[in-house]
Parts: C-alpha cells; structure tokens; sequence
C-alpha cells in the first residue's frame, strides 16, 4: 500500500506554520525600515534570521517527506 | 491503488500558510509606501524578499506534489 | 477507484490562505488610498502586485488539481 | 463509488479563505468610508476589486466541484 | 454508498469563512456608526454589501450541499 | 451505512465561523455603548442585524445537518 | 456500524467557534468596565446578549449531537 | 467496532475554543487591572463570568464524549 | 481494533486551545508587569488564576485519553 | 494494525498551540525588555514561567505519544 | 501496513505551531531593535531563547516522526 506516499504528501504540510511565520517577520521588517531607513541593514540581517529560524520547521517536514519518498520501504 | 494521487493533492496545501504570509508581507509593504513614498524602491524589494522566502514553503509542497504525480511509482 | 478525484477536490483548497491574503492586502490599499489619495495609482499597482503573488499559491493548487483530473490515470 | 462526489463536496471549502479575505476588504472599506466620506466612490470600487480577487479563489473551489459533479465521470 | 451525503455535509462548511468574514464587515460598521452616526445610513448599506460579497462563498457551498442531497445520483 | 449521519455530524460544524462572527461583532457593540452611550439603541440594532447575518451561515449547516437526518434517506 | 456515535462526537465540535466568541465578547466587557465602570450594568447585559447569540451555534452542535446519540436510529 | 470511543475522543476536541477564548478574557482582565487596580475586584468576577460561559462550550463536549465512553452501548 | 487508541491520541489534542490561551495570559501578564511593576504580586496572581482556568480545558482532553488509554477496554 | 503509532503521531499535534502560545509569551516579553530595560530580570522570568506553563499542553501530547509508542500493546 | 509511516507524516506537522510562533517572536525582535537600536544584542538573545523555546515543540514531533520511521517496527 501507499500509505508512506501519503505521509509524504502529509508531512510537507508542516510549511504551513513557516509561511505564516515568515510573513510576520518579512512585514515587521519593512515596517522597521520605514521607520529607521538607516538601520536597514541590521533589520534585513534580523530578518532572514528569523525567516531561517522560521524555515527550520518547514525543513523539518520536508526533511521526514523525502526520507518517506526515497529512503523507507 | 491512487493513494500517491491523493497524497499529491494534499502536499500542494501547504501553500495555504505562504499565501497568508505573502498577504501579510505585501500589506505591510503598501502601509509602508503611504507612509514614505520616496523609499518605495526599498520596500518594494524588501515585500519581494519577503514574498520569496515565503514561496519557498509552497515550493516544497509543490515539489512533493509533482514528485508524488510524475516520479514515483 | 476515485481517490485521484478525491485528491482534485483537496488540491484547489490551497486557495484558502491566498483568498485570506488577498484580503489583507486589499483592505491595506484601501487604508493606503483614505490616507494618500493622490497616491492611489502607486497603491493600486502594488495591491495588484501583491494579490498576484499570493494567487501563485492558489494557482499551484489548481495546477495540481488539473493535473489529478485530466492528466493523470 | 463517489469518492469523486465526495470530492466535489470538499473542493467548495476553498470559499472559507475567500469568505474571510472579503471580510477584511469590506470592513477596512467601511473603516476608509467613515474617515473620508468623500472618497467613497473610489473606496467602494478598491472594496470591489479586492473581493474580485478574493473571490477568484472560490471561483476556483466552485469550478473543480462542479466539474466533479458534472463532467467527470 | 452514501458518499454523496458525506460531501453534502462537508460541502456547506464553506461557510465557515463567511461567518467570520460578515463577523468582521459588521464589526466595523458598529465602529464606523459610534464614531459618524450622521452617516450610518451609508455605512450601513456598505455593511450589506460586504455581507453580501461574503455570502456569497457560503451560499456556493450550500449550492454545491443541496445539489449533492438532491440533483445528482 | 450510516455515512448519511456522519455527514450530518459534520454539517452543523459550519457554526464554528458564526461563532467566531458574532462574537467579534457583540464585542464591537461593546465597544460602542462604552464611547457612545446614548447611541446604544442603534448600536445594538445593528449588533442584531449583524449577528443575524452571520448566524445564517450557522442555519445552512443546521438545515443541511437536518435533511440529512430526516428528509433523505 | 457506529458512525451515529462518531458524528455525535464531531457534532459538538460547533462549539469551537463560540468558545472564542464568548471570550471576545467577554473581553471586550472587562474593558469596557475599566473604562466606564458606571455603565457596568449594561455592559454586562450586552455582554450576556452577545455570549447568548454566540452560544447558539454550540446549541445546534449539541442537539445534533443528542439526536445522534438518543434519537436516531 | 470502537467508532464509539473515536467519537468520545473527538468530542473533548470541543475544548479548543473554550481554551482560546479563556485565554482571551483572562487577558483582558490582567489589562484591567493594570489600568484600574481599584477595580480588580468587579474585573475577577467578570473575568471569572466570561470563563464560566466559554467553559460552557467545552462542557458540551466532555459531556458528550462521557456519555461516549460509559453511556451509549 | 485499535480505534481506542487512535481517539486518545486526538483527545489529548484539546490542550491546542489551552497552549494559544496561555501565551495570551502571560504576554498580557508581562505586558501588565511592565507598566505597574509594583502591581507584579496582583497580576502574577491572575495570570496563573487565568492559565488554571485554560489549562482546565487542556486536562478534559488528558482525562478523557487517559481513560481511553486504561479504564474502557 | 498500527492504529496505535497512528495515534501516536497525531497526539504530539497538541505542540501546535503551545508552539503558538511560547512566540506570542516571548514576543511580548521582547516588547517589554525594549520599553523598560532595567526590568528584564523579572520579565525573563515571567516569560519563562509563562512558557512552562505552556508547554504543559505539548507534554501532555508527548506523553500520551510514549505512552502510545511504548507502554501500550 | 504503513500506518506507522502515515504517523511520522502526520506526527512532523506539530511544527505548524512552533513556525507561526518564531514568526511572531522575530516579528517583535526587529519591531524593539529599530525602537532601541543599543539594546539590540539583549533583544537577539531574547529572540534566541523564545525561538528555541517554541522549537522545542517542533522538535517533539521531530523525534516522534522519528521513532515512527525508524525504532518501531
């Protein structure tokens, strides 16, 4: 049975949480370089930070999909 | 049995959190060019930035989704 | 059996987060344009730009939801 | 079996994200309306526009399940 | 099978969305008549309208619901 | 089988929006009796008329919920 | 088959939108008797009004649920 | 078969809102108290009214799900 | 079968409610601390008053998993 | 039949609202270090306390999880 | 059967919660960061906490995917 590529299909869902997450980061972020266009660079820094941290989740899921994909039987 | 078809149908849901993420980002990016007309170059490139760190978790879903329709048996 | 058709019917809801986030979007430009008329044009331009990115995650949902009707058996 | 009917019935939902996103728009326009009342022939045809867009993701749910219903057999 | 009364069931969830959506609308009405009561003949048929736009994707699920329970066999 | 109850199960769940709905607007209506005392007559007119419009949502899962478990067989 | 008693499980579920509800509305209360602690009684009634239109959909959950459990066969 | 003890188990899940909307309330209330201290003691008592009415909605649900569990057969 | 045990490990899912209600109390706690650093005893005090009632919701789902897991056979 | 590791899998879910719960807990204690720095002592240990409280739920989920995995045959 | 690989699929998604979660804390991060630009090194350190905090949840659900995958058979 297929099942496995069904978990597979199932697990990459957990992006859900790091696309919404990354969002609130990447709006926070321009709203920072509205206000202190100076500080541009710290606040991109800060922000892909965050988006990395955020991203982690996501790779997780993808991480336990292709090991359902291509590495269990 | 079509189980991989089904799991394919679900992996492209994980685009659910991106869009929501990309709507927060872009939001952001319009209050921030009626506050600041004159960094709309920034910003624009920031929601850009944003918006594509966002994609990537669509992205996966989606790459599992065609995995699941065309690459695996 | 019609799981390739259940999983046609599942893929098209990954509109849910792009109809939430085309709405944040347009309800900032519409915040946008009552605080910066005269900078309407710019403000449509980017919702526009916005609610498209956001609609690529509903188009992948489509996409694959085609795909599981039409192109695959 | 109808799975496929059963499909039909969950490609619908897609309206949920549509269902909201419009609520945004609608309630930030009647925000825009109080505050510049002379502005509300633009803010009610941003409000239109935006709930268009909005609604291409249910109009994308609509049309899988009817194709469901009705084409596929 | 009865699988066509499980989609009719799961079909009219879609307005779970719109609940929440005319939920919003509404809200911002009340706000919009307590800050400008001379204009609430003009908020409140922008309410109906939002409401309206949202209903929409409510009453497609209804439609989808009522076609599964009684059109199609 | 008994799949005809299940579904009226689910039906009634389209509720959960007009749950959230009201609650938003009732506290919306809150809001204005505090800031607008001698206006709570129409505040809370339009409480009920939005609340009303948001518990339609609630009634399609309710009817549906209802055919399912006595109308149809 | 038991899918009468798991329906019955699902029904009450509706009450997940009203448990937020009523916290909105509750809390909007509290709020508005920090602010205008003279007005509590009618804060307090409209709060109760507003619990009470939320609570309804939980009702339709429940007594669907009842009908699963004790009536229907 | 157990289907009866699924259905006990998804039944608790009517807690969820009640969860959220406590949290809500309680919220509000620390708000209140910070802004009112004389008044935490009318604040408590509709904080604790509030979470007694969200309560409710969970009620529903662990009382369906015990009657789940000890009393349908 | 084993459908006992799949409903404890969706039982225990009713604390999802009671981990967003929590984080709400507590940020408004430090939120609260921060301003009225005096009036830190009163607000830690409602704060674990607040979480007490959430976590309530939380422990339906454990009692009701745990007596799936060990009390019904 | 696995039905137990299924249920195992699914009742580490109740991560979901505490994972929600901690960023809103952290979040609000980074807004509260900004505004008054000398109070970052007690505020650190409020969202740590804040942050156990909950991750209650997620343990509850990890436990039943084990339990699932390994104490039940 | 696959269940057990079905569970690692399902049990991974418990990151949804921790994604939205460091969202928000980085969100907040770079909001103090351009509000007190000094405090920036005390602010990334909070940041770091409360994400790995959050974390924690995802991880949970990691190590159950992982069980599921590899030391139960």
């Amino acid at each position: 049975m297929d099942l496995r590529l069904l978990g597979a299909g199932i697990a990459v869902l957990s992006g859900i949480g790091a696309g919404i997450g990354i969002g609130i980061v990447s709006g926070k972020a321009i709203d920072g370089i509205v206000r202190q266009p100076e500080a541009s660079g710290k606040i991109t820094s800060t922000m892909i930070l965050g988006a990395a941290l955020c991203e982690t989740t996501a790779i997780y899921g993808l991480l336990v999909s292709l090991i359902l994909l291509f590495a269990v039987k």
